[in-house]
Formats: structure tokens, C-alpha cells, sequence
């Protein structure tokens, strides 16, 4: 089993309405606007989709939603993320029902265990499907990092066909990279730091993940064409210009993480016109007043929105 | 509003068939030994009980399986234990079908935020239900310990009725102790840490939450009624042997978490003939040969098992 | 090798001057007035005596000054807090000349390493002295905690001699007195945390070591005496007050960690005219203002300052 | 005060003899062989130097041989690396006696505080001396990060001259290149991550303090210039062969931290003939065994060594 992603796979975040209602106009809007900018693919239900805070409902609406609007037009990832295995084996099922090329799932949570049951997490999920699995190394959410060792072992043995590395370790990353091309590329290995994907393309990454990619993702597609290029210059100079629009996501006073991140990202497409509303999901609040002004600011300073 | 729940209250394991389905019989037995045993309440679907692990079918299971056997012989709480609130919310509605007592909830988990959201959650949870409210403390599950400034807020503004504490913070729980006798008793206090249940009855607690005491519900008992009679030596003998006792959830070689202590306690009632099995939910595997032979030495030399 | 260790062992505090040069009037004020209240022991550079802070001359003028007032009245122990064995050695030989009873390592610190090393640690200290060790279980300030496994074994072997923990972790407190109550108890084992103390002596401990103490040693000798008598309703009585002078420790606003900490202590012995100064060693500032007030009105509540 | 600080500046691993001892006859044709290779500095006392684990006597032994051999061929900087702020303001003179040109210090460590105690302690240093001060940034040891807001401050204060970043945060190193050229480059900024410098250079670091540059000082001079002639592909295949040169450091098996790296580096010089031993300070074990011919292996593989 092979999978085809490859470049630029924004996780697309999630619009709500003012009542929490899922704004499937404003979904469709974004989509469209991703995939004109040349996206390579797209990630939904992924963290910054909101999955921990969706219902089993709200997830169908999201995948329903995405198979009517990409209608094929670049392949889909989409998160299957729950707390332990028959839970996210669940999620698969309707993943299926809904057409999606690849699932990503990260280490199981909440109740502990040690690596063997991450492994046995894996290859339970592969018994189960027949789609691409993506393995999503998200530490700071599930308080355990996938060791290159398993991520290897697992890629050989056609468990997973891919990596999203959220893990913030470069270093781990590097040794990934080399390791998956010593056995042969048995993994796609994406990035999801969107403030260093050229240190990650310098290490041989096949693409990135990048949040902030709802918000421009125009720059991340030129920063990959560079890549493809060899034009390294163009790499890093894209990427310092979107380390600065980063800052959307990076620049609320009295809130902090998932609240001022994807509360940036939602406020920014609401600023720019593509969202109705910056409404976040219980229990988080909404960015206002000065915190909507330091988005304004960073989207006027980038060119990303009229002063 | 008030809460009834005082006393020992152990957290059921949920028995499982070898097939992984849910083994009702087994389950029966073992509610009605520890209800026979004097024990005050029972806590269903609590981390021991494998909420994490448990589709929403099999809590429907566990649910309505609690509410056939425990007939209202003591009152009944029920873990509604999910990554944020939206999802929380969906499976308190779901216990107020089956007619629990009360519902115990833990800090939001997988996405960051600070202490304005876990107070937002806990109150979300409070405008959806009259049920009583438990606040789980439970760090070392969801990465976020509830302050005691909070959990007494929480408390006078009727929004929680008591807090599970599995914190294994004891500074904190004697704070907690205090506070809430200073501020007039809002708060039910319970205990989870089985090993040092005499320290919190010392702190004052309401309670305690044994995972342990489905293995041995008359220890937890008699040491509650000696607590009650003031008879501290007593309360202490019990705990050194309870403490003995708990060797069957930290024996296992080879295995770590979940796997060691819930295996533990399930490997225990299959050799005390209550359940007939000690399979555990996938990814974790049930123990073996030398694990098993290391429970029953605990339990023959405590008197739990003929040697 | 035993050692004669038993009951209240305070960590004592060191007055500074204005000028941050150590106040050796104060010192002995405070050292006489501990003793005069029956303290079984005494603990000098300890992490409340900021070892951490202090440069060798300075150790030295702890320990000679204690040598000077103490007299042999009571045991002393003596903190050997560095980073690695050598430095420790180091300061082990210091201590040798200044005649103490005891001294007091933790494991080693800030270069990584596994149980192996920390094993050998605490071998190669006892290779390099004759005196009684405890081993300073302490994760909070050196990010290792000692299992108990490691801690009965370096016991039998005569390695060490006692145990101050300081892990705020009461069940394997509880574990270690048990193993060491089976072992025939090689190791005297002592609790730093001064709001449980009774849980730690419903556990078996061979007494506390009381930041608290320097400013209410009286409250702790009751508590000591009442555990030694069997009067556990005395025990309990006198920690829910003393958990109430400890917001001394407590209270103070917009400062964190040691400064709050002993920055309290050392303002209550200020208050009640113990100390000349409530200074604190660079980099951390002493208490003012409103913080000196809150630490003023704890001490009124409970009768240890006229209002 | 600027600094003349840039370009590839290794971090000095000391040879040990047998006994312990320290061994400069190795610790010269080391340092010669380094500046032979062209690096553009030199870091004594680091955390590879083994800091932690020597004596104050060791330190001067230490400094007296760097000054009698550099010679002043390249700039010296010096750690003087301690728990707390008086203490390190005592190595801040001993290396004034010694002449380097610059020193590193860490966050305070030990005890507890907040960033205006880590902010003080920085600004208590640039008071007690007129040397370039360089953060080092190393939250694995001292368990605190060091943020951009901070550094920029002290940068623009000219409190810090310079960051030796080792905190495996590379998001957060992007942004304090960022944001230090945007306030006029007041800090020459280093990475400390020998796998993944090609990624710090592209974020636009000064330069780069490898741990491996020891074994291999060739390789970080041959990336440098390329970087400084703008040859991507070139500072990229060198990465990615250093990458696997680094495997000296982590291969070894029963062993983890500091034994497997600097012990790795120390195994790697001795087989290559530069120092005489492979020994480590206590507590820690050297290398033998399979653990050394995993080293050789890499060595031979990368050309280091004759197969």
C-alpha cells in the first residue's frame, strides 16, 4: 500500500455560525479558496478541525460536507482521533462511508500504557481498515511521542504509510527522514510546524501540514514549488514572511492555547472574508475586541487584507 | 442542590468476555458482592472502569446492565469522561436515561487551554443538567490538575457537588479539606488513591473511590466504619493491609499503566471466581503465566484466596 | 550503621542582612528558640536553608555557626546539595569538619542519566564518608525520583540511612515504610511535607522535617508527641492548624515557587521578631508590602503575633 | 559591547585519564586539532565539557590549559554553569583570571521561581562583570525556557550578547531570529542541535555549537562555509551525513543521556586516537564493549576511521 500525498495538506479548520451551528457556506468558500491556491491535498477532523470538540454528528457534517465540495479534486485526509482503539475504529468506519484516501490517528490517550500498546494501537487499526494510515506524533496532546524505531518498524510492515509530525522535535524528525530513506521511503513524512517547514524540507520532508495554510495558503504552495525547485533562498525567504503572519495565531493577550491559535485562524478568515464568524467551540472563547485588532494588524502588515 | 454520596464508593471494573463483548453475568455478580459487602455507592464508567476504552454502545451497556442490578440499593454515579465539553454533554444525556445519581466529569483534555476554559467546561456541564455534578481530578490522565480556588468556586456557585481527587496531590487535598469546611461544606471530597485512604480520612474526606476495593470491598468498609468510630488504629492496620493488598495491581513484569493495575484487579476476581475472565479493552493485553501467578501470591497470602 | 534520627528535624532557614550577608545573631536566636521547644534534630542547608544559593564560604558559615550554638544538644544534619558526585564529595568533607551527625544528597542533577547512575551516586558518597546519608527524594527541584525498590536496596546494603521526602508523592511514602517495616527497618524515614504530616505517620514515618516548623516548632512537637502517645485526634487537630499557619507560605501575590515559600517563613520569623531581616539571596526578592501583611494576618489568626 | 562570536564555536569535551584525572595532553591535540580544522571558536565548560560533574579545581585546571594552548588563535567562551546566582558570579571571576572572551550561563536551577527571578539573575551577572554574556538555553537541564520576549530584552539591554540555544524549540528559534534582526541583530544566536544546524541557518543563526564538532570538526567548518557561500544543497548533504555521523552518541545500549552521548563523543576521539581514555566522571560509566564497536562502526562507515 502506497499513498499519494505529497506537498502542501493545510488542516482545514472548521467555521461555526454565532450559535455553534457547523457554516457549511463558509466551509465550502474556504475549500474552494484552498484548492485555487494549489493545495495538494487537505486534512479535516485533524486538531486545529476541532475533532475534540466535535460530536459524532458534527464529524459527519464535516466529512460530508468535504467529499460534496473537494468532489475529488485533491485527495482528502481526515482525523479519526479518539481517546483509545475501538473508539477511533469507529471513527474509520464512517471515514469510509464518506470516501476519504487516508485517516490519521494519533497514539491512544488518557489511560496509560507503554509503547507496546501504541504499537498494538497501530496494527489494530490496520486490521480494521484498508485505508492509508497516517500516524499523527502530537505529544503536547497526547503526551506520548512516536519513537522513530516504531515509526519505522510500522511503515515497513505496510501498518502505516505516513507520518504527521507535530511532535516540536526537529531532531527526531531529521532521524525520521534518514531512516525512511535508508529503508526505502516506506512513509510520506509531513511537517505540521508551520513556522519551520523550511528546516523540515531541509530535512527531506515529502510536505507539510501547516495550519496557518487556511490563512494563506498561497505561500505555502510557492514555498513548495521552490522546493521542487532547489531554490532554497525562496524557501527561507517565504517562510520568514509567513513566521510573520504566524503571528495571527500568536498575538492574543488573556488567552492562551488552542483559543488564541485556531481563535487567530478563524478570526483572520473572518477579517479576510471567508468565515461569517470567528465563534470557537465550548468551552473556548472567541477572540474579540483588541485581540481581532493584532490579527487585523499582522493580515494589513502581510498584504493579506486592505489597511 | 445537594449530594447523597458519602462513604466507600468503589470504581467498578467492567468485565469482559475472552471476545472483547461485555460479560453482563459477571458484572452482576460483582455488583451485588460489594453491595452485600456494605460498600455506599458505586462509580461506574470511571477510568478503572474502562470509560476511555468503551464505545458508546458499551456504555449504553454498562448503563443499563448498572441500573437492572443495582435496583436503587445504593446511589450510583457515572463517569461521563470525553475530550471537551460538546462531547461530555452527549453522555450525560445519555445517563439521564438510565437514571444515575450523579456524573463525574474531569478537566477538558487533548486541546490546550488554561483554567477560564475548565471553569467554562465544568459550568457548560452545570447548564445542561440538574444531575449532580463530581469534578474528577485526574492529571495524570488529562494534564491539568484543578486548583483548589476553582473547585470551591466551582462548589459555593452550585455548579459542582463534590470532586473525585486522583491527584496525588495530598498538600492539595488537605487545602481542599479545609477550605470547603471554612465555606460551609459545598463539596463532597473523595479520595481515589486507594494506598493512603487513612491520610485523607485524616484530611477529612467524605469518602473514598478505591479502584482496590473491587477486590476487596470489606476492607474499604471496615475501615470506613472504624473512621466513623474514631478508631484511628484500626483505620491504620486496615490501610497497611490494603496496601499489601493493592500488590495485585503492581506486580506485573513487563507491563506498565493500565495494562498492570486494572489487569491487576481483573486478573484478581478471575482467580476469586467473580469474573470469568481477565481479558482487558484493545490495545491492552491481559495478563499472563508469572503476572498472574505474582496476583494470586498477594491474594493467598492476605487471606483473599486458599493457597 | 544507624542512625539516632527521630521526630521533628526542622530544615533551618538562614537569616540574611540587608545586605545579604549571613546574620548569625538571628541565626542562633532562631536555633536556640527551636531547640527550647523540643526539636529532636536539626537540619541545616537544606533547600529552605538555600544551599542552592549559598557559595562554599557561606556553607561554611552555616555550619560553623551551628557547631558554635547547637553544642551537641541535638543531632544535626547537614545538606551536601551539588550538582554531580564529585562536588558532592566536596561538600561532604566540609561537613566532616564541622562535626555534624548526618548528611543529606539528593540525586545528582541537571546532566541526564538513569537509575544506574543515580545508584552509583550514592554508592561513591558512601565509599567517601563514615557519616550517616539520607538520600533527599525531591523531584520537584532535581527531577528524579528515587523508587523505592532502589531506596530499600541502598538501605540494606547500608548505603544510606534515611530517607527525607520530599517526592508529594504519599503512596509511595506509604510503600516505602511497609517495604521497610518487612526489611527490618534499615532506613529512618522522614516526611518534608508539612501539611500531612499525620498521613505520613498513619504511614509509619520516623518523624518530619518541617519548613513550617521554623516558624511554629512548638505546634509540630505537640503533633510529635500526641503520634508517640497514640493520640490520633490530637495528631489531626494540630495539622489542620498548622495547615492554616502554613499560609504564611502561601499567600503571596505576583511571586512564585521559593520566594513565596521561604519568603514567607522568613517574614513570619521577622514579624514575630526572630529574624532582623526578611532578605532573601539574589535572584529572588523578599516579600513587601501587601505580601508582608497577608503573612502577618496568618500569624494573628493563630496566635502567633498580637494583633 | 558586541561579540566577535560566530561561525562554527564546538563545545570542548575533557579527556579524562583512568583515574579520573584530567588529562591534558589529550585535551591539547584536541583543541589543536579543532582549530587545525578551522573552527571559529571555542566552548570550554559546557554542558559536553561536563561542567556538572567537576570540581571547582577542575574548572581552573580546565581554563589553564585553554588559555596555554588557544593561545588566543580563536575567541574562548567559558560556562560557568551553577545552581544559583552567587554561585555563578564565583566562576564569572575565575574565568576573568583566565582571560576568555565571553561566558554562558544558564537559567538559575534548583529551586523554584518565575521569569522576573530568571530575569534578575541575568541582570545580576552583567553587573558583577564587563564580559559578553551568552543565555544558554537549555530547558533539558535546568527545566526552564527561556523566552523570545525575554532574550530580546536582555539582548536590547545589553545585559546578553548572545543565546546558545539548545532547548530543541525550533519554532520558537525562528522567532527570536526573527525578531532579533527586526531590533537590529543585538544577539549573536547559536544552536546547540548538531542534527539539525542546516535548519538553524536557514532560521538565520550566527552559528552553531556542536557537541559533534568534536569528533568530526571537518564537517561543521565545510556546512559553515557553505552556508556562508549560499550553497543550500551543499549545507544540506552535510547535515545529512553528519546526521549519521552523530550515531556515535546514540547507539549505545544499557545506557542512556549523558553516558551515551559525551560518553559516544569521548569513545569516538579515543578510537581516532585523540584521547587516551574514554573515561567518564562519576557517577557515570564509560563505554565497553559492544557499545564501543557500535561507535567504531560509525566512525568507519563515515570515514573517520579506517575499518
Amino acid at each position: 500500500m502506497t499513498t499519494q500525498f505529497r506537498g502542501v495538506v493545510p488542516p482545514v479548520v472548521t467555521p461555526l455560525r454565532e450559535d455553534r451551528t457547523f457554516d457549511e457556506a463558509s466551509f465550502d468558500k474556504q475549500i474552494n479558496r484552498m484548492i485555487d491556491a494549489g493545495v495538494h491535498g487537505l486534512f479535516v477532523l485533524g486538531s486545529s478541525g476541532e475533532v475534540a470538540f466535535s460530536t459524532d454528528a458534527r464529524r459527519r457534517e464535516v466529512l460530508a460536507a468535504t467529499q460534496r465540495v473537494v468532489q475529488g479534486r485533491v485527495p482528502v485526509l481526515a482525523g479519526v482521533i479518539d481517546t483509545q482503539t475501538e473508539r477511533v475504529i469507529e471513527h474509520i468506519r464512517v471515514c469510509e462511508e464518506y470516501g476519504v484516501d487516508g485517516i490519521v490517528a494519533t497514539a491512544p490517550f488518557y489511560a496509560l500504557g507503554g509503547e507496546a500498546q501504541v504499537e498494538r494501537h497501530f496494527r489494530a487499526l490496520r486490521e480494521a481498515t484498508d485505508l492509508p494510515i497516517f500516524a499523527y506524533d502530537i505529544p503536547v496532546c497526547v503526551h506520548t511521542k512516536l519513537s522513530v524505531d516504531l515509526l519505522i518498524r510500522l511503515g515497513k510492515d505496510g501498518v502505516i504509510q505516513g507520518v504527521k509530525d507535530s511532535s516540536g522535535d526537529d531532531v527526531s524528525f531529521r532521524l525520521l527522514c534518514l531512516r525512511n530513506k535508508e529503508e526505502g521511503h516506506p512513509l510520506a513524512l509531513f511537517t505540521g510546524h508551520e513556522v519551520v517547514v523550511d528546516g523540515a524540507y531541509m530535512s527531506g520532508a515529502d510536505g507539510s501540514v501547516p495550519g496557518l495554510g487556511n490563512v494563506d495558503p498561497d505561500g505555502y504552495v510557492r514555498q513548495w514549488n521552490a522546493y521542487e525547485a532547489g531554490d532554497w533562498e525562496a524557501v527561507r525567504a517565504e517562510q520568514d514572511r509567513l513566521a510573520d503572519v504566524m503571528k495571527v495565531a500568536m498575538s492574543a493577550k488573556g488567552i492562551s492555547g488552542y483559543g488564541a491559535g485556531v481563535g487567530g485562524f478563524k478570526t483572520a478568515l473572518q477579517l479576510m472574508g471567508v468565515f461569517e464568524s470567528n465563534q470557537m467551540p465550548e468551552p473556548v472563547s472567541a477572540l474579540t475586541g483588541e485581540n481581532v485588532e493584532a490579527v487585523r494588524a499582522v493580515l494589513v502588515r502581510n498584504g493579506l487584507l486592505e489597511g
